[in-house]
């Protein structure tokens, strides 16, 4: 079987890790940023240097197309290059290059595929500087209103709008070119896992069957703010011990329901949050997901048998936001699973419990996931790394199911 | 029996609580402001009409002196009149009005006495704008280095100083002023409880016998920051839930001591404190509280059974500061009781859970305290409250044991 080139696998993974190199093993590319306007400069030359055609649409996302044999809709493949702040060289861009090195696998090998193949880079998916995370593909699946987004402003520079950005970035494109059902016939995105399991589970490939459902909640604990010195326990209404005693009684609870459960209490706030006063407010987040809505239902009866009093603080709670799983294309899913078959990689069925782009753009067209193991399950940090051998088994994974879509 | 007069005791609250009237029922008069100097022009005023001589030393703090029939060292009794920002009417500021109802009273009514008695007033007790709290009796008592608290800024104006402010007061006086022992037979101030046990027991007046020694503590958890959707709950390492484990392990040990033990998780902080990603650290802070030292360390001792990983989750603390249990005057504990005896007022003995002037002043001359009840225990806001009549209470027993220490 002809493979990708661990070569230039590599060699794609060192150039493009330069833009944005923060010196300690990460990157800082923010969408937009000139270091990100240098990778997209660096992927727009490499792809014509293959012979692809590279058009922009009007939220600035990138397509880069070589042609089929015949004159069918294109196979979409990509993600983004943004990242976080002090982020790393895989999220995101690993789903770049892993199209790049197939598409110029089947180009410098001569593969023969009747459908055009087109590399993609999303605008803006991280949401770093520019607030909502997926933006564009949200603007482009109709998720998100487009005059609300370019009206976002940067975190780093006060009144300077993301619409701003866009105008000098160059990349501004026409709205024609815009994805949609007409002109793609599918898409396929990689990405590393970002989590531990096909590191720890010794898994070659996550074949990605959708991304999970969640609810966010916030609670809150409404207490009384006294003296720590001259207030009796027995007189006290201390929202932090409240709020203590429930994140206890979500772990248990919750410990109860389907393993797959995640559930995170990743935000807390007390006020005054002084070591002298009693904490009269103590708010936290609870983020569950699982890709079972039923589970998920379960989450929110757990929650709704708190009292509306523990240790005799008001306690309250309310829903911030919610997703319904998403399932990608059975049919796509079989492809990437038979291709990590063919490869003689093992592989693992599994729902993504981040959030990308390729869930939104499965309401247009048929849409799926390759997944490759994150080392410790690091992610959205320096320590972010995936074996170049990993990188191109998944770009092996990637060219096969183009393949095997332009075959279907 | 001869009484303090509830008209003047009101008048003289009335008349103080302008002075930064936020307008909301409470003030914010910060050491040596606008508003805290006008309150002690209008002490100096009143105290000079009834015969008192006023000077100040080099911290400001001011003794307005009424002579007694002989030569002897005087009686102080006193406060502060310095707030918290939007604290309350009656936190410092009653001490200081019913040392000088009790000394009006001797006036006006001609009870003899032989030694001079002295109405003080404490400079920065709050530390609220130039820290620490309780600045002034901490370096005439020989706790703080003077220098260090001249240069002490303003928390609200950078680079002012606690000497410019000093400087620019028009009270700074000559240090020779200060209180010291020989000039000085003992101490009595009277302060509000600022906790809830006085009202709630339906007593009338608070017998001080000392001020509670403390610890602090600092706990600190590490753990591993993974993202929320995509780390198995069996992989991770989330200090949150370690800091919430530990919270209520403290209070099921905490809870077996003794019952007048106070003990406060009032400080809380989470990293990275965002709603999608597992907490790698999170700190909180421990106060405790108990006049028997013995109970201190039994705290101390079930700190020190927290293992060093607490759910997965690296775990440590460190005392951040301690404060010893003061001790007062059991010959003026005596005289306090039995001038609340002597008005028919009940009274109860106990330890102030907050720090005072007079755990200071306790070092150099035989010092005590006098509290009266605070409505629902409130204090450090505006809802801060006692009744003039529960104030004229505190006032007669201030006057009789300021006899009764003339007689001895």
């Amino acid at each position: 079987m002809i493979s990708c080139s661990l070569q230039r696998m590599e060699d794609k993974i060192k150039t493009f890790s330069r833009f944005g190199d923060t010196g300690k093993g990460g990157i800082t590319r923010l969408s937009l940023s000139p270091e990100a306007l240098a990778a997209r400069a660096e992927f727009q030359k490499r792809m014509e240097a293959i012979g692809a055609t590279v058009v922009t649409d009007d939220m600035a996302n990138m397509y880069a197309t070589v042609p089929g044999t015949e004159n069918l809709p294109a196979i979409l493949a990509g993600s983004h290059l943004d990242s976080v702040k002090q982020g790393g060289n895989y999220d995101g861009v690993l789903g770049v290059l892993t199209a790049m090195e197939a598409v110029e696998t089947i180009v410098k090998e001569n593969i023969p595929h009747k459908h055009p193949i087109t590399v993609m880079v999303w605008t803006n998916e991280e949401g770093a500087r520019f607030e909502p995370a997926m933006m564009s593909s949200g603007v482009i699946c109709n998720k998100f209103g487009k005059e609300a987004m370019l009206a976002s402003e940067a975190k780093d520079i006060p009144g300077y709008t993301f619409a701003q950005a866009l105008e000098e970035s160059g990349f501004l494109g026409s709205k024609e070119n815009r994805m949609s059902a007409d002109k793609y016939v599918a898409l396929v995105e990689l990405h590393i896992e970002q989590g531990p399991v096909l590191e720890q589970e010794g898994v070659e490939i996550g074949v990605v069957e959708g991304v999970c459902g969640m609810v966010n909640y916030e609670f809150a604990f409404v207490g009384q703010a006294d003296h720590a010195g001259t207030t009796p326990m027995k007189y006290r209404k201390d929202a932090l011990y409240a709020a203590a005693k429930t994140i206890q009684y979500l772990h248990d609870e919750l410990d109860e329901l389907d393993s797959k459960l995640v559930y995170t209490t990743g935000k807390i706030s007390a006020h005054p949050n002084i070591h002298t006063i009693i904490p009269d407010e103590v708010k936290f987040t609870l983020d569950a997901r699982h890709q079972n809505p039923e589970v998920i239902k379960q989450v929110v009866e757990i929650i709704k048998k708190i009292p509306s009093e523990v240790e005799k603080c008001k306690a309250s709670y309310e829903e911030a936001w919610s997703r319904k799983t998403v399932d990608f294309s059975s049919e796509l899913v079989k492809y990437v699973e038979k291709s990590a078959a063919e490869f003689g990689y093992s592989s693992k069925r599994m729902y993504s419990g981040a959030g990308h782009d390729a869930q939104y753009v499965v309401d247009m067209i048929p849409s799926t996931m390759i997944f490759v193991p994150s080392v410790d399950g690091h992610s959205h940090c320096e320590l972010e790394y995936t074996s170049v051998e990993d990188c191109l088994k998944g770009a092996n994974v990637m060219m096969q199911t183009i393949l095997h879509i332009d075959k279907q």
